[in-house]
């Protein structure tokens, strides 16, 4: 990086001194995400206060052309966070308070940097709802949630980040800020900047602050584990519950293997799983009224029966709920701490999922390697972890890339797509000609040189190495 | 037009001879839709049959750079579908049929010029349920709802058309054809272009496919007709329906005026409206368990009474609900059929709106106008209908667009927007500046050149004079 040291100087007298780093200790920490085993520490890390910091250090980078790279929670598992050409990393994580829970609107204004749980329970202590919880939601931020549209359990009832967001404050690239669209429920004024923002993965803005729309509390909700003795009929039962009328407010698949890594990670969990038990749906019902609840459950049981499976677990107190969600939250970490591996985010229709996994494992036989499934059943949307193990460097950085490509191949002609709710980022992006012909990713790309002609908001990320 | 005579004869070889028109009786009934008392009729009226026909016809217009403009059900208020600068009027209505009801993956694939009713029956037929439902559902086309993002009773509930729409077969304005997305629940895949293309009023392509996903059927609903004292006593009810807890799948208000008017004109139906009712809300709940609406609706009822009200009627029977509702359908035009008038469609988070209410009609008198007011309370949605009666040409010209721009300073100033269900199209584009500002307004006009760079889709429409 060039002018390095008057740079520095100019974002030291925006954000002060203290708030500006180039140790190497703190550009390795803001060089990594959650994301396989990659780090890509920038240059200068930058922890500015508000909006208007934000503004004056995008300015400025605008005016040098450095790479600028938002960074958040670093829980992404996309790279999306990662300053692949070093530059700034531009850490909102001061941007932390809950600005005002607006209960007379039903709605959220929220910074960026808030813990999507804190979130989460802040408005469940107003008697509201915001149902949005990815697996990461401990430590990811809202930020985050909204650069990546994130998905998660509650989805498949619920919908995605997407279906909450009514309005957001952008710093744009050249340092102006915008709300993109108003605190209101419907809005068809002008072409959707709003959507269009989330899932963007900080590429086109910089999000500075988040208006969400709320829903009243839910009080019940019955969780059960069902152990099925082939994979593939666990996919097949995810469709036929949602043929019975049932709407879950969850439904996890996890393979053998997820199950049995996550017990052995997460401490204090156990659950009997038996030697010829294939794959587990996790199956939760919500609601206000305890009676239908159980009627539903009941009929879920009835669904699920008619395949091979083994003794429906009910989890009875709060803390065995826990304990399962605790144990399924636990598969990424379990994954990562059992081999190096790869995580793809495969997403089809839910009545292709049978398929989609018979495909990844012929895919996975066909180049020798071993794969983990798991994810979010109910929406189609299924994790697939290829472990290196035993593969030699050679295999992984060779012939495995040959694999994710034909596992796209098959999502994409069972009319799904590349990732249901990690984003693009760095690591899939040389697969996006399998989705988008060049007409397409060429639209995409004239929207990001409308809004950042300079490309210094996070390049490097969601388009093919050959295209930008 | 130039050329005329060579474009005609080339159009014709694409769509047939029989699906062209000049004269100027069809050239007259596709030069208008529902929007005030305007027409602009095209210089051709073409009726392809397919995807492909469109994408040659607009191959035809990108080279002679003709203004074309899609047109669908002709009910759009805001001029959407008016070819403002003749040329080309491309009706969809050959593409109307439903493709394939997906049961499998609760979804359904539809051309777009299915009527909305029609989509809405053919899936309920299946168990399933498509809940958006704007006022002109019996005549309007679910391709304009895309270009509209259309609203409707039910969005308080279940959503706008927006909520529902996965993917979108686009032919683009340089006659290539593109899926905007995948028939996933959640995508994290690129810039969400199926979200940028809803609401864009046929500016960025027009829609030839569309995959919408679908809910489970809903068995009942409770529909009744509370009658106020107070004007601003309904609006305020409105908020503490939803405070209670309460989300109802319906929650409409109409003005003195507009109910009058309605039950005037439309036959079949009676309510005893006495002279001190100034408003009334009407509220439905529903849900699959009947017991549950009922204490539902007591809560409700509890909840208004709190306010100067008269006795709630409940419909008692599937002819009274249907009565009630082509009552308050039958406002919009009960309001055209009895003068000249403007429509605004403003839009608030819903606790703003006593204070929107009383705000325009401090306006109108300050200005000298009437207006009639109604719409979908519960997303804070009002329809304010600015009445010529005796005005004088000249003060309905100058004086009442000033009004008019007032009222949109007041509801931006409340967080809220110009449209919340109608768009923007013709009518409303001279107050963007209002809601936008100039960087915001240009990054949306960068959007409509990357996709549309001779301007031949739709011109005229979204952005204000001075700016294209």
């Amino acid at each position: 990086m060039n002018n390095l040291a008057h740079i520095l100087s100019e974002i030291k007298k925006i954000v002060g001194e203290n708030y500006v780093f180039t140790d190497q200790e703190t550009l390795n920490n803001y060089g990594h995400d959650e994301t396989e085993d990659l780090t890509f520490p920038p240059h200068i890390v930058v922890k500015p206060a508000n909006t208007f910091e934000i503004a004056e250090i995008i300015k400025l980078a605008n005016e040098f052309k450095i790479p600028t790279t938002p960074i958040g929670g670093k829980t992404g598992l996309s790279g999306g966070a990662l300053s692949v050409y070093g530059g700034i990393a531009l850490s909102t994580e001061r941007l932390n308070k809950i600005i005002d829970i607006d209960e007379k609107n039903v709605q959220v204004i929220t910074e960026p940097a808030v813990i999507t749980q804190i979130l989460r329970e802040a408005v469940a202590d107003k008697g509201l709802f915001y149902p949005v919880d990815p697996s990461s939601l401990g430590s990811c931020f809202i930020g985050g949630n909204i650069a990546e549209n994130s998905g998660g359990a509650r989805a498949v009832k619920y919908g995605v980040t997407k279906d909450y967001v009514l309005n957001l404050e952008v710093v744009l690239p050249n340092g102006e800020i915008i709300w993109t669209g108003a605190n209101t429920l419907k809005n068809a004024t002008g072409y959707n900047l709003t959507q269009l923002m989330v899932g963007s993965e900080g590429t086109l803005g910089i999000v500075t602050k988040i208006v969400l729309k709320l829903l009243p509390k839910v009080n019940h909700n019955i969780l059960m584990l069902v152990p099925f003795y082939k994979a593939e009929q666990a996919c097949e039962a995810v469709s036929e519950i949602f043929k019975a009328g049932i709407t879950p407010s969850a439904l996890e698949f996890m393979e053998r293997d997820a199950i049995d890594w996550s017990l052995r990670y997460v401490e204090g969990i156990s659950v009997a799983v038996k030697p010829n038990h294939q794959a587990h749906l996790l199956i939760e019902v919500d609601g206000n009224y305890l009676g239908i609840l159980m009627q539903e459950a009941e009929k879920i049981v009835s669904v699920v029966e008619q395949f091979e499976i083994d003794e429906v677990l009910f989890a009875d107190t709060e803390d065995q709920k826990n304990a399962l969600w605790k144990m399924r939250r636990g598969v990424a970490e379990a994954v990562k701490a059992n081999s190096v591996y790869k995580e793809e985010d495969t997403v089809v229709p839910r009545y292709e999922l049978p398929k989609l996994l018979k495909g990844i494992k012929q895919i996975g036989e066909k180049y020798g390697f071993k794969s983990v499934c798991y994810g979010h059943a109910g929406d189609g949307n299924l994790h697939v972890n290829i472990i290196k193990a035993n593969l030699s460097e050679e295999q992984w950085q060779k012939e495995v890339p040959k694999g994710i490509r034909e596992i796209f191949e098959l999502t994409v002609s069972l009319k799904g797509t590349l990732s249901g709710e990690h984003g693009i980022g760095w690591v899939q992006k040389n697969y996006m000609d399998i989705a988008f012909s060049k007409t397409h990713l060429e639209l995409m790309e004239g929207i990001k040189r409308i809004f950042d002609p300079n490309n210094i908001l996070n390049p490097g990320k969601i388009f093919p190495d050959e295209d930008i």
